[in-house]
């Protein structure tokens, strides 16, 4: 049998791309190639532009069964606002935004989608300059982000030894509320709706990515889109790291719909993904400055020099990855 | 009967955008909005940022049956070149490449398509600059592409009375070629196959863009995605034009695979699609420069107050819009 795509996953393409780069490099005025956040290119003065760019499939990424045409239009910029916001001191600016559409699509629906996607574009301040609607059997949202960075863009792997490893929001929810509506459930109790919405309408966290980078030196930083385990592996790249379990933020709503099993709570925590919150490093001495600055940050653990360990009242537990995978 | 998508299209898409760009434009260092080639922004000096997307689907824009993975991942790049070059003195320089992949796909023909993109790229010193891989039901691509504009930016719309339209190329091709290889026949003749080739391996006009724009007084231009005629209503926005339609370039192979029955070829050279020529126009002082410059274009008529009239032997001779739509 031939091998298929199910064996290779986005990283490989990385990989594939980034060899093709090396020579292509400097004659354009790259700041951070491909592989991070977001990609960046030189502009005038000390600024960087910084293009992000993101794929939604109906029935891969979302459902119309379950989601409302406001909540996918504003989903699919949110995704794409997020990866912006983790360069740190950043503003989104143009987004192109593609749409595969099948025929027997209602106005109706296309009209809301749109709305949605003009309304969360007003909200950050956001361009619409450049669109392509075709055809397909399923609809296809690809966005295609360019921002500017005022700043030198955090990086994902830049962390030093030492560095206290900070999250925002809690971790974990947008997974259960996965479940919940894979399950299908007619009635549906408040903290179930509660998970159901982290699912259905993430939020980009640009302001306080915008106010903690403005303030505070960010060693560096990721929005979590794949699961806080995948963040942790990526900002430890060639580094290590000792995570307390118990500091990772829970919502109640998760609690309540894993019955306080803490087993599972990890689990939903670690490889849930698309939660789009911050995870970011800091070093040690601007702990205080940082908690005074903003309320909704946590301190989950330190980066080491050798491999990530996950600690439990002082004791290790392991852990396989098994986040999100595409194919 | 809800109203579906079939009858809105592309460009109402593009105008429902529009409104909402107004207000954004002043903060934006908009240079040219979306609805022309590319989308424009300010850099540094004199140079502006010029921005194009476009989103391919299996069975909708390829068929896997028809083309290699070479043929379609050469193709994805080249229209989106092609986007470039009619914008004039322009480098394409950043692409974002995102895939739609079905699980089954073999890891060979991904390969094939990834080294297909690579290699296109490698040809116009394209920086690979960004990447997302999701699972889907047909193989999706949808590429961003960002060059810079050493000039003026050539706006589809900006031709002025007198002017005299010249297009590159010969026009019609592609769609014979589709045709051809949507009867399926398994001995083709030659001409035959100089047609699917067209329709499979365009090839966008980045060095004669460049050179004539850096030469002559381009007034306006566009490349020829959605056919001649389309084309030309895009360069007479609010205008007319006189084209002489026995001035239009038809290949051997087209007269060949009609007959040589005119007005079957009128009509594929009008509104066939996926020529990827250039349409342009210039003062008709620099007329002979702009033939002396190069020999592969070709003047098929003038811009005029009010409306397009085709023209045989200086009878007028009627068509409808019966183009390339999406939906």
């Amino acid at each position: 049998m031939a091998k298929t795509i199910s064996n290779l996953g986005e990283f490989g393409l990385i990989d594939f791309i980034k060899k093709h780069n090396t020579k292509a490099l400097k004659y354009h005025n790259v700041y951070l190639d491909i592989g991070d956040d977001c990609f960046c290119f030189n502009s005038y003065n000390n600024s960087k532009y910084v293009v992000t760019t993101d794929i939604l499939i109906e029935n891969v990424h979302f459902k119309k069964e379950w989601s409302t045409p406001e909540q996918i239009g504003k989903k699919s910029i949110e995704v794409n606002v997020s990866d912006i916001a983790s360069m740190g001191n950043a503003k989104p600016l143009y987004a192109f935004v593609s749409l595969g559409i099948p025929k027997d699509t209602s106005i109706n629906f296309i009209k809301k989608l749109f709305s949605s996607i003009k309304n969360t574009c007003i909200k950050y301040g956001i361009h619409l300059s450049g669109g392509d609607t075709v055809g397909a059997k399923d609809i296809t949202i690809s966005i295609t982000l360019i921002g500017i960075c005022y700043d030198k863009p955090i990086s994902r792997d830049t962390a030093k030894y030492g560095d206290l490893i900070f999250v925002t929001g809690t971790f974990g929810d947008s997974l259960a509320g996965f479940e919940i509506l894979s399950a299908g459930k007619k009635i549906l109790k408040s903290f179930e709706k509660n998970l159901i919405k982290k699912h259905l309408e993430p939020q980009a966290k640009l302001e306080i990515a915008n106010l903690i980078s403005k303030n505070i030196k960010i060693t560096s930083m990721t929005d979590c889109s794949d699961g806080l385990f995948k963040s942790i592996e990526l900002l430890t790249k060639n580094k290590g790291a000792n995570i307390d379990l118990k500091s990772i933020p829970l919502s109640r709503s998760l609690i309540k719909y894993k019955n306080n099993n803490i087993n599972n709570l990890y689990h939903y925590a670690l490889f849930g993904g698309e939660e789009f919150e911050l995870v970011f490093t800091i070093n040690k001495k601007d702990k205080d400055r940082l908690e005074k600055l903003v309320s909704c940050v946590k301190c989950i653990g330190t980066i080491t020099k050798n491999k990530v360990i996950f600690l439990e009242n002082g004791k290790e537990k392991k852990f396989q990855y098994k986040g999100y995978k595409h194919f």
